[in-house]
């Protein structure tokens, strides 16, 4: 039975790229379960995208193949990475999207994907979602090792997504990482920051 | 071969939420096909909803598990309701959303939902679709029966929507189920009021 | 296995529409993949529907049966229409839709689609989509022969859009097949006109 694959971009519903990344993913993995978790991340907006996912992945089968495609820096010298926990996979370029999974799981896996006999035979220099991570995306669903389709690096080095939140004496200051659907407004502000707030 | 799962809800497409129901469903009923029929029903808008739901149903595969998160009474002690008819399997708060289902089909069964056994272990205020309903319709599509999931309840006793409209000897009055995309307006004033009208 | 049925509409999201179709090709053909290519195709733009099948559908599994429902003469004497090339299958009205299928492929089949036997009992005026075209592809992907479905006909009758790009000496005119979510405009002018354009 293939993994399933979970797609996170900020492509929009608009064009045919969702929809092209799916073909690619079908074409090497016949039977995998594709299931979308949101394509309407604001464009380049990375911190939205880590909310999206840190706050989803939990809910997913085990060995569900995370892709996440919201790169800014696509093509700039920005890595490609994958990376295994205990329970999922994850497979974005390297741009802090996932510096949540650093926190919060053990990494079993990391590695930088540049082994192009996994990706497309043509690799555009503005769509890496269809030429390179959806491809690669489709190899872990089939049990492809990781350190089969890239080379390992130390976790250390990836980008980290920097918390903005901070606080004085009377101000807490915060950035908003999802605006969502019904108006509510989350921010980067810890919980129990309010709370000891509320205490006063 | 579990049965089919059809969505409806007012979610919408820009946050994540559609995208964890699906995870929570698929990691109970691993192979149920989870079938989308609009998350873009206007907020709140129960009329709306059963509109959606009751001019689709007889079109999908029999059997199949309609998951209906139109609930704008989360939070506070509306019932969470299951209904099996001759056909069909529906999974809703009991807000009226299902009314059509009373008019049009033999109730073969109607449970309140109130077996947490078979819910998230940990259950939101906010997010029943998720704690709830998910779980509920997965088992369903499993074939777990309903009086295993809720308790028995007498299906008059539901909620049930009214059809606003009414006519005097001059003028008919309705209300707009349905705005589609093509500008179609569709109302809940019955056809035959309107053909009665031409014969005059 | 069931060939996938891959969709393109200009439906939109907002309603039942897209969801019906999925019930009517899940009803027929119950293990098919049904994947969405693009339903936010301009409303009656066919060549906006044209540009993003033409520009995915090799990126598809072989033997795909791509369902394209963009039809602005629905309920007029258009005809419907079914074509085989060597490695995919394509649905769709006989309006221009399907042009660049005549310029890029070997047509191996082509068929209009007249038999009442393979639709819906019922055919409405407004929704062929869910009433004609689902079921011929959900017999499609049942590898149901393309002249059991209908009757073959000659493809040089088909309807072609028309090129509209055009240039004098100083001039390129052409028209936008795609505005895109990321603000990219293509047009039909021929890429090699502007590489000309650019050595002089």
């Amino acid at each position: 039975m293939a993994r399933p694959i979970v797609l996170t971009t900020d492509f929009g519903h608009s064009d045919n790229y969702v929809g092209i990344m799916k073909g690619v993913i079908r074409k090497i993995s016949p039977f995998a379960d594709i299931l979308d978790l949101n394509h309407n991340i604001n464009q380049g907006d990375i911190a939205n995208a880590s909310y999206n996912i840190e706050t989803a992945y939990n809910y997913f089968p085990d060995y569900s193949v995370f892709l996440c495609v919201i790169d800014p820096g696509v093509g700039s010298e920005r890595r490609a990475i994958a990376i295994e926990t205990e329970n999922h996979f994850f497979v974005s370029p390297d741009n802090g999207v996932l510096s949540f999974i650093l926190k919060n799981e053990n990494i079993k896996s990391c590695v930088e994907l540049n082994k192009s006999d996994y990706f497309l035979k043509e690799v555009s220099d503005t769509f890496h979602g269809r030429d390179i991570f959806a491809p690669i995306a489709a190899h872990i669903s089939l049990k492809k090792e990781l350190h089969e389709l890239g080379t390992p690096i130390n976790h250390e080095s990836l980008i980290r997504l920097e918390n903005t939140a901070h606080k004085s004496e009377e101000v807490i200051h915060g950035k908003i990482r999802q605006s969502d659907y019904f108006g509510n407004l989350i921010t980067d502000i810890p919980a129990d920051w309010l709370e000891k707030k509320k205490k006063n």
